[in-house]
C-alpha cells in the first residue's frame, strides 16, 4: 500500500484565465513601456472600508487586548449580534423572516458555495450556467461528482445551462432531472439578474423535483430595479429548496478583510438512500463546527458596523460611486453600437465582440490599440466565447479615459 | 430523483461531551447557587492579545481605511511577509529551512486538520491514536472512510494506535499497514510528547510505507524538554512524509482572532492509482485557492507581530504564566498520590483517577465535593477511560484554590 491522492484533482484545468491575461498584459508593457494601460477586469473592490467599519473593527482589536473583554473561541456559527443585523437588515425588509441559527458567519462566500457539495451525495446530478463561476464547478470536479473534461471545454455528468444574448442570459430549466443547482444573481460574470418571475420557475421546478438550489447572491448590493429579488426567500415556497450565500466583500470592501454567511432554513429538507428527510441545517451546522472554527471576532464587529446607519450610508457612497463608473461603460459602448449586458443592477459589463470576433481577439485588440485590459468569457465557459467582462471597480476618471479610448478605435 | 444527503453524516455520534459537561455542571450551578465553581475544563487561553499585537493589528485595520494602503483580495496561501516570519522564527532556528510557497496561512489548525483528508483518496487507510482530537476523525467519518462506530466507540475501518499509562502514552506502529498517521504532539489530550526517538520511529515507518503523517503541532509553544521536537522536521526524512500544522491559538492567544498555517514541503509526494508521482504541495494549493480566500489582512500583520522582539517577550510570559499553573496542577496532584501525565511541554494535565474510578464518576467527584469542573477522559475515545483532564488556562489564583479544595478530598 501507498499513499494515493484524491484523483479527481488530475481531472482539473488549471486556471489559465487570469494569467494568460497577466501574461498578455505583462508582455504588452514590456514591449510598451511608457503606455498607461488601465485594468477593467479587476473583480476586486478598490475603495478602503468606510469610516464606521474601520472604527468598529479597532475597538473590537482594543477589546482583544484587555482581560475583561478578551474573546476566545467563538460559536462556529459566528455571533448572535451580527446574525441579527444581518436578519434585520437582509432580509426583514423583504418580508422574510429568519432565525439566528439559520443563519451561518462565514469567512467568505467562495468557501462556502465550495464547501456546501460536502453535505450532498456523489451520486446527485448537478446543473451550473455557462458562463460559470469556476468554484462551483471545480469543487465537484474535485468531490467526484463528474468525469473528465471534454474538448467543449465542460466536465461530464454535469449539466449545463446556456446563458447568451439568444435567451436574454435567462438560463432554461434543465432538460434531464437534475438535483442541485447553482444559480448566481445578479450574475458573475454576465452582470444580469433574474427576474421575480424567472427565478420563481426555478423555485418551482426544484419543489416539484424535489432539487436543491444553491443561490449565491454576493453581489445583492448592487440592484437597482424593483422588479429584481434581493433574497431568493422572496420567493414562495423557497425556504423549502434553496440555500443563500451573501458577502461583505463586494458590498463593504470586506474582500481582503473576510466576512461573508449562508442561509440554510430549518424548512430545508434532503433524503437519505431511503427516502428519510433530514434537514440540511443540522447538516451544514455539522460540517461547520468539525470543518472550522468561526470568524475573527473584531471581523465580525466590522461586518455589524455595516448595519450601522453611519455604515449604511458610507457604504451606499461607495456602490453609488463604482454604479456611476458601471453606467459610464455601458452608455459609452452602447454609443458605439456595441451590445452590451449588465451594468445596471452589478457592477460588471458583459460586451458582445463586435464582428463575431472571439474574446481574446477582442481582449488583444482592446489591450493594444487601446491599452485597456478586460477578461475574455470564454474563460467563464463556452457560452462565454465572443463575450467580454469589463468592471466598475476603477476610479471614474480611468473609466471615463478608458472608454474615451474605445470609442476611437474602428471596429 | 431527489436531493441525496451524504449519510456519511449519519454515522457521526453527536459531540456529547461538552455538552454532558455543560449540562451537569449547569445542574450543580442551580442546585447550589452559592457554589463557586472552578473551570478545569477549559481548552481556551484566557490572556488578552499581546501589546504589539495590538497594535500592530490596529494599524493594519487603519491601512483598510485609506485608499493608498487598502488590500482587497490577497493571495489565498497568505502574505510572504508572513511566510517569512514564521520560516524564520519557527523553523530555522531548529535547522529546518523553508520556502514561502511550502507554509500555507489560514484561519485555524482545526479546519486545516479536518480539511486535508479532502487531498486524498477515500481508499486509504487511516489511523489515529487513541485518545484522539476527534476532529480527525469525525472528517473523515464524514468523507466516507470509515464504517459505522463499534459498540466500543470505534469506526469500522480506522486503525485505533492506543496510548495509556501502559505504554507511557507512546502509541505502538499500526499491526495493519496504514497510508495516512495523524499525530499530534504535544498531544492533545494526554498533554504527553514523543522523544525524537519516539518520533523517528513513525517517520521511518511512513518512509518504508510510502505513507504519510499530519503532524498536528498546535501546542508546540509550551515545550520545555530539550529531547521533544519542536518541529516533526527536525526528524531526517520527514519532508518526504509529513504535513505539518500550526497555530497561533494556544501560542499567542488567537483563538478568537484566527490565524494557524499548514507546512507542506515540496518533497512530499503522494500516488495516482498507476503509481505516478504527485507532489502533494500542489494538491493543497488547489484546494486552498479553489474553497479557501485567505486569512484577513490585518489579522495575518497581527500574527507577524508574534515574531517581533517585542512580540515574542511579551507572548513568552503569557505561556509561562500558564505553565506556572500546569506544574501547581501536576505537583498538586502527585503529592496527593495521584497519577498524573502531561503538564510539562503541555497546558494539558492528563489524571489517573483514584481507585479504577471511570472517568464520568471521577468528574462528579470534583464537581460535588471540590466545585472543579474538568473533562472526563472517555470523552476523547475508549483508551481515556479511567482519566481525567484538567487545563492550565484558568488564573493562577484559581488553580491554587482547586488545588487546596482536592487536596481536601478522600478519595
Amino acid at each position: 500500500m501507498v499513499v494515493k491522492i484524491n484523483e479527481n484533482y488530475l481531472k482539473l484545468k488549471s486556471s489559465y484565465l487570469f494569467v494568460e491575461v497577466a501574461r498578455r498584459e505583462a508582455e504588452f508593457q514590456k514591449n510598451n513601456p511608457d503606455a498607461d494601460v488601465i485594468k477593467m477586469g479587476i473583480g476586486d473592490v478598490t475603495k478602503p472600508l468606510a469610516p464606521s467599519v474601520i472604527k468598529a473593527f479597532k475597538g473590537a482589536v482594543d477589546e482583544m487586548g484587555k482581560a475583561d473583554t478578551f474573546r476566545g473561541y467563538g460559536p462556529e456559527q459566528g455571533y448572535d449580534f451580527l446574525a441579527e443585523e444581518i436578519i434585520k437588515n437582509d432580509f426583514e425588509p423583504f418580508g422574510v423572516s429568519l432565525d439566528t441559527d439559520e443563519v451561518f458567519i462565514s469567512d467568505g462566500a467562495k468557501c462556502d458555495t465550495g464547501n456546501i457539495q460536502e453535505i450532498f451525495d456523489l451520486g446527485n446530478k448537478i446543473a451550473v450556467t455557462d458562463p460559470v463561476y469556476t468554484v462551483y464547478v471545480d469543487t465537484n470536479v474535485m468531490a467526484g461528482r463528474t468525469g473528465e473534461m471534454k474538448d467543449d471545454g465542460m466536465y461530464e455528468g454535469l449539466t449545463y445551462l446556456k446563458c447568451n444574448a439568444e435567451n436574454g442570459f435567462v438560463p432554461e430549466l434543465p432538460k434531464e432531472d437534475v438535483d442541485i443547482i447553482y444559480l448566481c444573481y445578479p450574475n458573475n460574470p454576465t452582470g444580469t439578474t433574474l427576474t421575480y418571475d424567472q427565478l420563481k420557475v426555478f423555485v418551482d421546478y426544484a419543489i416539484e423535483h424535489k432539487a436543491i438550489i444553491l443561490f449565491d447572491a454576493a453581489y445583492e448590493c448592487f440592484i437597482r430595479e424593483d422588479d429584481v429579488p434581493h433574497t431568493i426567500y422572496e420567493i414562495e415556497g423557497a425556504k423549502n429548496v434553496a440555500i443563500e450565500f451573501r458577502s461583505f466583500s463586494k458590498m463593504a470592501g470586506f474582500t481582503g478583510t473576510r466576512c461573508a454567511y449562508t442561509v440554510v432554513p430549518k424548512e430545508l429538507i434532503g433524503y437519505d438512500s431511503e427516502g428519510n428527510e433530514v434537514q440540511l441545517n443540522q447538516l451544514w451546522n455539522r460540517r461547520q463546527t468539525t470543518k472550522f472554527n468561526g470568524v475573527s471576532y473584531p471581523v465580525q464587529v466590522a461586518a455589524a458596523a455595516v448595519y450601522s446607519d453611519e455604515g449604511k450610508k458610507e457604504i451606499k457612497e461607495t456602490i453609488d460611486y463604482y454604479m456611476e463608473n458601471a453606467k459610464v461603460i455601458k452608455s459609452s459602448l452602447e454609443e458605439l453600437g456595441l451590445e452590451v449586458y449588465g451594468g445596471v443592477n452589478s457592477p460588471y459589463i458583459w460586451v458582445k465582440t463586435p464582428n463575431n470576433m472571439d474574446s481574446w481577439a477582442f481582449f488583444d485588440l482592446l489591450l493594444n490599440e487601446a491599452n485597456v485590459v478586460g477578461t475574455p468569457g470564454s474563460g467563464f465557459g463556452p457560452s462565454g466565447e465572443g463575450y467580454l467582462r469589463l468592471t466598475a471597480f476603477n476610479t471614474l476618471e480611468n473609466t471615463k479615459e478608458a472608454m474615451d479610448r474605445i470609442s476611437k478605435l474602428n471596429f
